[in-house]
């Protein structure tokens, strides 16, 4: 790992650490006469710090700072934009550049681990010791308390900074345990994010940038999904197999406007132990061109139609955008059904059903709402002919997320691939090229159903893909409790997780002796276990037990004799509670506009907007366009496309409202064909 | 694809055929004279004639021929021996190469296509396009009947030539239907096995050499295996989990003698898009070194011990030898399951678990019987401390074959990776590394299984892990049938499936009309079903129905009132059935061998032996080289390293037959110390 390793050259300790804090370092080039050397401000912040680049040419008393360029990086840094860390830095720069610093990290508390991330490596190191080696390099540093600089800015006064509260020390908890979350969802979505999946055991960070790993608590979800899909898929008479990861290049790049969708992003090995490889052999980003080939070879007649294969597998799509749990990952798993058809109505058939399928999916597992529709021509699967799709939306950010998609690839690569049969109406008339499909559907899932409904105590898992549902705490035993009654409770608790799991529920018991009650409660809240049993003296002695659901709260007492019945009831109303809660969310946020004055207000206020549209791709753009206002600003510098920037085109919601007569176009004067949902996105 | 563009600019016409044969193609210098330009022999024959090189000698009038070095075949062909194919052959070689022609290429009939496989590409050409081309280049021909050739050397008299059978015709067998297998198993077993797993529809060749697609009637039998062993190891309180596929260099390389073993077949990615990867990345080989670092990470305290994680994923180990489906292919599906724990015992114990886990998969679930044993310290997993086997037998080939290992790593990885907790008995005390284990299971198990219980006829599934169970087939339906009778029969033999269904047997039925009755058996056969149940006029009428079961043609009369029960009771009689056979065969085949003198012979007839040894490294590796004479020939030019060159220690089976007081090594003079199990492997 570079970057460990420059640290270690430069003598900055690094450590391991699995609650370091995300931190951002960017380069800016200000304004500058052309004749004059410029002098390049260094900013290294919190990753969760907004950084607005007014506030920074303010701090750093420049004009109009922008992200430097790749060739202004490497002359004063050595290495690429990607590369830049705190470890390019010494006393050669002095006098030529200047450093803008976060005061959340200048002021950090002797506690704060930084995590340090490049393109190619990562590393943690104390706050303290980070800002010891600013200091050590002789640059000229500005610290900068950018919330407080904002809000002075916003107000138009500067003076009025003192009576600013610093939104950032806003957004962290003020009970926060040493163990749990310590940011607030609504105030530091990101981070919260960040420490909900880590701390939730969820998911851990790896040292191969944007590669996530799967922890037991996430995989859970992840095989439940896969059981009932299959389950139903099997009916549907679609048959599982394996096909490899490998695509030769001549292969992949068969079907072009397919390939140019995915030819920035593929990975490819050149190399094998020491020999070079004569061709170069490409990761899968997705099996069309791997598995199509072989239909062509299978499928002779119309009696070998339908075709339907599906596949678990993983990945790899190399992004360069800033990668994020779940949502944005370099490899990620999911399934990917093909399948072949002799018509198209069987095929677009088949797409609705499956589609159905993804949405059962988000409700009825995951408890997460979602909008099915069609994707427009602009935002549709490459090389396909129609893309259906299931959008969900995170009510926090008010941003719009896609959910899965169900293509109809129309014989689009049948034609490539040849993939036909002689004409069923007779040998003499064209042979029939097959209707195809691709469906998809990934452990983004996941990370939508984290963000939809985890909150500031740690994640909350809807219990029908919790892996483990209910957790017995024995509660109440103290200094003054006799050996006789402390057997008692213990006893009891344990009877009641052995007749749970008797009747299938997922119970654990926690008997450990060395934590309080208080402190399993926080950890178990944290790891989103859906209802906490507790077992105490007045529980023993009126034969009962206290329930407590995990989402909100709510406190049950349940009889010892109704244990049976009584807990699978109450973990079915939580994951309808659930359901209904986020629905609420998704419906009060989902806004008809039908004048565009009141379309960015509306998407600012964290919406998701339905307009009568004409349909019409460049106005779909015009629309992204004219309303890329940044919305919170946080990913702006190191994720420059992020989806955030401009409202998108999000789906064609199947569920229409009705078009008045003569209703024009959200945007443009021509006239409206449908209503079209749009967002900000993820 | 190279290959084909080669074969392409030289206006030879590839096709595309599943049931292309495969050739090799091999480059020979004979012995020649220090000061003579050599004249190398190119060998172009069928991958399942034996090409022994004393037939090649006297055929091409050379002495000695040697598979050529890599510089001369540079020099001559102007690509590397992997990458030699007929495509390298053109005029300008005329006078300066001979070929050596397989008659079962120059002989073929119209119908037959070639594959040609090298390193980078595969192509499938006509017989006689070859033929055609080989001729149009002017280079010396001579065309050898290797197998008539070979009987006559044998004989020690070329003149009784015309009296031999050709033994690869007599390899074909008589009765072959178009649709099924075309050779016979015991003998042209490379050519059987290649028919049976892609005629069956287990397997397709692909395009990237030494990968292959796992269709449906090879996943499903996947799917099974996974199922029953998450039940298992769920129970033992291993939890499934998935990490990157990703590894990059300096954590691959951390631990030395690991690496060591699989440096050389490593993939790497060094691009991803158009960008060069500032450092190169690996795919895992095999997950230890991807995980430790977070095992580390994770385990701070005992109370984290143990820790247990399995993966369901694949690996990529690039090898270089010639692969074999299931066997040995560069990518394959396996699980991996790898766990810490506190004290050796613990991990001992588990290590023990595991491998009956693995023999039960083979045994209840596949059919196929093991010796559990433990390798030898030459055999045992790099890195770890030891490895525990389960070890197969292929009857047809008389080799062992290694089905699947549980290894325990000692403290090794844990030192390497500082996977330690505080001494339970005190901080004052050492800390205490983390005993670890590793075991995987791969999809060669199915291999193993094809090997084991197919026959002539096509695949033979055990019926546990069957996709297809049963298939119901309406008989004796003749022109001279009645509508009303033909209804009733097809309406018995739906409500036969119908019902079979509902009690879970895995069932479906034959309609299609177009076909006959044979035909249908013969399809049915070729895909293993264990189970073909005959429905015509006669069971009609006397309430019954017609099993026959795949693996003996037994038959039996079944009442239709009695199906539910029946069927699956016949099932089970076969699955019993199917590893008894196999059982017996394997005991036969295992040999009690005292002395040197009887080991070659008894290993040369077809067996694996048990001897007495002094455990000694360097006696295993003599034993190995001085029993290295041919089995077969077959694989000897193409795969220099293949483990049939001489017999291997297997394992020291747990079960030991008493070794005599003073009892001697079966090779060398030292005293035995255990019976280990030899044989030549896969």
């Amino acid at each position: 790992m570079a970057l460990a390793s420059s640290l270690a050259a430069l003598s900055l300790a690094t450590v391991a650490d699995s609650s370091a804090v995300e931190t951002k370092t960017v380069v800016f080039k200000p304004k500058t006469a052309k004749t004059a050397v410029p002098v390049p401000v260094l900013l290294f912040a919190l990753q969760s710090t907004e950084t607005p680049s007014n506030v920074l040419a303010k701090a750093a008393a420049v004009k109009e700072p922008r992200v430097a360029k790749e060739d202004l990086v490497v002359e004063f840094f050595k290495v690429s934009p990607k590369e830049v860390s705190i470890a390019n830095l010494d006393k050669s720069l002095a006098g030529k550049i200047k450093i803008v610093l976060d005061s959340q990290i200048a002021n950090a508390d002797d506690e704060l681990v930084l995590s340090l991330v490049t393109e190619s490596g990562a590393a943690a190191l104390k706050a303290s010791t980070a800002v010891e080696y600013l200091k050590s390099t002789g640059i000229e540093t500005v610290v900068v308390d950018f919330a407080a600089e904002a809000a002075a800015l916003a107000s138009g006064s500067s003076k009025k900074n003192s009576a600013k509260k610093d939104a950032k020390k806003d957004a962290a908890l003020e009970d926060a345990k040493l163990i749990g979350i310590t940011v607030d969802k609504a105030k530091d979505f990101s981070s919260w994010y960040s420490q909900v999946v880590t701390k939730g055991e969820m998911l851990d960070y790896y040292d191969v940038s944007g590669c996530y790993i799967l922890r037991p608590n996430s995989y859970a979800v992840w095989e439940t999904i896969q059981d009932w899909f299959n389950v139903h898929i099997k009916k549907m008479g679609v048959q599982n197999s394996y096909f490899p990861m490998f695509v030769s290049q001549r292969v992949l790049e068969k079907e072009k406007d397919h390939i140019e969708g995915f030819a920035p992003e593929v990975a490819w090995v050149t190399r094998a132990g020491n020999s070079e490889l004569d061709e170069h052999i490409a990761i899968r980003p997705t099996s069309e061109t791997v598995m199509y080939p072989y239909y062509s070879k299978w499928i002779r007649s119309h009696r070998d139609l339908p075709l339907k294969l599906n596949q678990w597998n993983s990945v790899v799509r190399w992004e360069f955008k800033h990668p994020q749990p779940f949502l944005r990952t370099r490899e990620f798993l999911w399934q990917e059904g093909h399948t072949a058809h002799l018509t198209k109505e069987e095929a677009a058939k088949e797409v609705d059903e499956i589609l159905d399928l993804y949405a059962r999916i988000y409700e009825e597992l995951l408890a997460v709402p979602v909008v099915k529709g069609k994707k427009t021509e602009n935002e549709k699967f490459a090389g396909g002919d129609y893309t259906t799709t299931v959008e969900g939306f995170i009510a926090a950010t008010g941003r719009g997320i896609q959910g899965a998609t169900s293509h109809h690839l129309g014989t689009n690569f049948s034609k490539m691939f040849n993939i036909s049969v002689e004409n069923p109406d007779g040998a003499d008339k064209p042979r029939v090229f097959a209707f195809q499909n691709s469906w998809g559907l990934s452990t983004r899932v996941i990370g939508v159903m984290v963000m939809t409904h985890s909150d500031n105590k740690g994640l909350v898992l809807p219990p029908r893909v919790a892996q483990t549902q209910a957790v017995v705490i024995p509660v109440g035993l103290t200094s003054k409790t006799t050996d006789e009654q402390r057997k008692a409770i213990n006893d009891g608790a344990a009877d009641i997780e052995a007749r749970l799991k008797a009747v299938d529920v997922r119970a654990i018991g926690d008997y450990r002796d060395i934590y309080t009650p208080g402190w399993k409660f926080a950890e178990w809240e944290l790891k989103g276990v859906p209802l906490r049993i507790e077992f105490g003296p007045k529980d023993l002695s009126s034969e009962q037990a206290t329930v407590v659901r995990r989402d909100n709260g709510a406190k049950y007492t349940v009889k010892l004799a109704e244990l049976e019945t009584r807990i699978p009831e109450i973990l079915e109303e939580m994951q309808k509670g659930l359901l209904e809660k986020a629905r609420n969310d998704f419906n009060e946020h989902r806004i008809v506009v039908e004048d565009w004055k009141d379309f960015v207000p509306t998407l600012n206020s964290k919406n998701v907007i339905v307009s009568p549209w004409c349909g019409d791709s460049e106005c779909e753009d015009d629309i992204k366009d004219s309303s890329a206002t940044k919305d919170d600003g946080e990913e702006e510098e190191v994720d420059e496309k992020a989806p955030s920037m401009g409202a998108k085109s999000l789906c064609i919601p199947k569920e229409q409202p009705e078009l008045k007569p003569g209703q024009k176009c959200v945007k443009c004067d021509k006239p409206a064909i449908t209503y079209c949902m749009f967002g900000r996105s993820y």
